[in-house]
C-alpha cells in the first residue's frame, strides 16, 4: 500500500495540478461548515454541563482551543448558538418522521421507530438545549421558530397515535394526552441521562418503548397469574428498600 | 346572621379581653408564616413566568405590592426562594407516599394515587421550580438536599413498581426505566401546562394515569378488533392533518 501512495501517476494519466496554497471555494465552504458544526457541538456540551446563563463564549472558545473572535466568525451570538443546538437536535426527530412515512407498517410500529430516534436525540449532546433551554433566552423570532418545530413534532406524534387507533395497532386512547405523556417521558431523559451512562441512548430509547407498549396494568397471562392471588398485598416491610434502590 | 355578629356576649359569659395593639406571640408567628408563604408563592409564579435568571427580588416585591426590604425580612436570597419553592412542591409528593403507606390496596393502586398527586404538584404554581430550576443556580448544600429529595421520590416509585410486579397488580417491567418514564412524563407537565388550561391539574394527572395503565399495545378486546384486519395500514393521506392537529 505504501508503495502505491508514493508512486508517480500512471503513464498516460494527467498529473494532478500542483497544490494551490488557497483552498478551492467548495473546500472552503465545507471547511467552514465543519468548523461551524464543531462550534455548535462544543456549545451544546458546555450548555449541558454548566447551563446556558453560566456559559460564556469564552468557555466555548476555550473548549475548542481557539479565541473568542474565532467563535464569532461562525456565529453572531450565544443566543444564536442555543438556537442552532436546538435545531440540530430536533432535526433528527423530523428526519425520523420523514423516514417512517415510507414504511408500510402498522402505525404503532412507525410511532415506535420515531420514539426510538426521539429518545436517541434527547440522549445526544443536543438534548439539554432541546428540552431545557428557556424560550425567554431567545429572540421572539427564534422563539416562534422553536415553538413551530415543537408543535410540528407534537402533531406528528398525535397523528401516528390516531392512525394507530384507527388501524387497530394502538389501544384506544386520548391522542393529545398520550402524545404529551410519551414526549414528556422522552424529553426528561435529558435531565437524568448523564447520571446513568451504563446504557447507550439507543438502549434507553428501546427500554422506554418497551414501557410505553406494555403499560402498567398486567396483560393477559401476567393478569391470570396476579389477579387470582388471595391477598392483593403481599408486601413485607423492608425499611432499607429505599436506600438499596 | 347580621344581628348575631353585632350582639353582645351572652349573659354569664366572660367578655373577651380588651384588644391589645400588639399581637400575641403565637399570632405573630403565624402571621409571619402566612407572609413567608405568600412570598414563596409569589416567587414561584414569577420564576414560572419569566425564568429564574430573569426575575429579580424587585419583581417579586412588586407582585406583592411591598418593598424589597420587606421581602428580605422573610428570605435571605433569591436562591433560597428557589430552594423553598422546590421543597414546597416536592413536599406534596412526599405526603402522597406517606398517605398510601396506610392503604391496604394492590401496589398499582397505591402507585396510581401517588402519581395523581405527583401530577397535581407539577401542575401547581411550584411545578416550574420543581422541574425546571437548574441545580447550578443553588448552593452545593441546597443542591445536595434537592438531589436527596429527588432520589427519595424516585426510589419510592421504583419500590411501588417492584411491589406491584410482586403482587401481580403491575405488568412485569424494569422498575428503574419505568419509574424514569413515569416521572418524566409527569415532570414535563410543568413545561406545557400553562398553555392548556382547559383541564385542571387533577384532570391532567388522571388522564396520564389512564395512559400509563393501558400502554400503547392493544389490550384483549381491542386487539381482537384490530389485529385481524387485512391491511395493517389503512391510512388515507390527509395533507392538512398536521395543521388541524
Amino acid at each position: 500500500m505504501n508503495s502505491r501512495r508514493t508512486s508517480p501517476p500512471a503513464p498516460g494519466k494527467t498529473p494532478a495540478p500542483a497544490a494551490s496554497p488557497w483552498k478551492a471555494s467548495h473546500e472552503r465552504q465545507r471547511d467552514r461548515e465543519v468548523k461551524r458544526d464543531a462550534v455548535v457541538r462544543a456549545a451544546a456540551r458546555e450548555f449541558n454541563r454548566k447551563g446556558y446563563h453560566n456559559t460564556s463564549l469564552d468557555d466555548i472558545a476555550a473548549r475548542l482551543e481557539v479565541t473568542k473572535p474565532t467563535v464569532y466568525y461562525y456565529v453572531t451570538s450565544k443566543e444564536q448558538l442555543l438556537f442552532q443546538c436546538f435545531v440540530a437536535g430536533v432535526e433528527r426527530i423530523r428526519a425520523a418522521f420523514r423516514d417512517v412515512r415510507q414504511l408500510q407498517l402498522p402505525a404503532r410500529e412507525r410511532l415506535n421507530a420515531v420514539l426510538r430516534r426521539y429518545g436517541e436525540a434527547v440522549a445526544s449532546e443536543f438534548g439539554w438545549c432541546m428540552v431545557r433551554a428557556e424560550e425567554q433566552d431567545l429572540s421572539p423570532a427564534m422563539s416562534r421558530h422553536i415553538k413551530a418545530l415543537k408543535s410540528e413534532i407534537d402533531h406528528g406524534i398525535r397523528r401516528l397515535i390516531r392512525e394507530g387507533v384507527q388501524d387497530g395497532s394502538i389501544h384506544p386512547c386520548d391522542p393529545k394526552m398520550t402524545a404529551f405523556a410519551l414526549a414528556g417521558a422522552l424529553n426528561w431523559i435529558a435531565h437524568w441521562y448523564r447520571e446513568d451512562q451504563s446504557l447507550s441512548g439507543a438502549q434507553i430509547a428501546e427500554a422506554f418503548v418497551t414501557v410505553f407498549e406494555a403499560g402498567l396494568r398486567p396483560r393477559a397471562g401476567a393478569t391470570e397469574l396476579g389477579a387470582r392471588r388471595e391477598s392483593p398485598r403481599r408486601r413485607v416491610r423492608r425499611p432499607s428498600a429505599a436506600a438499596r434502590g
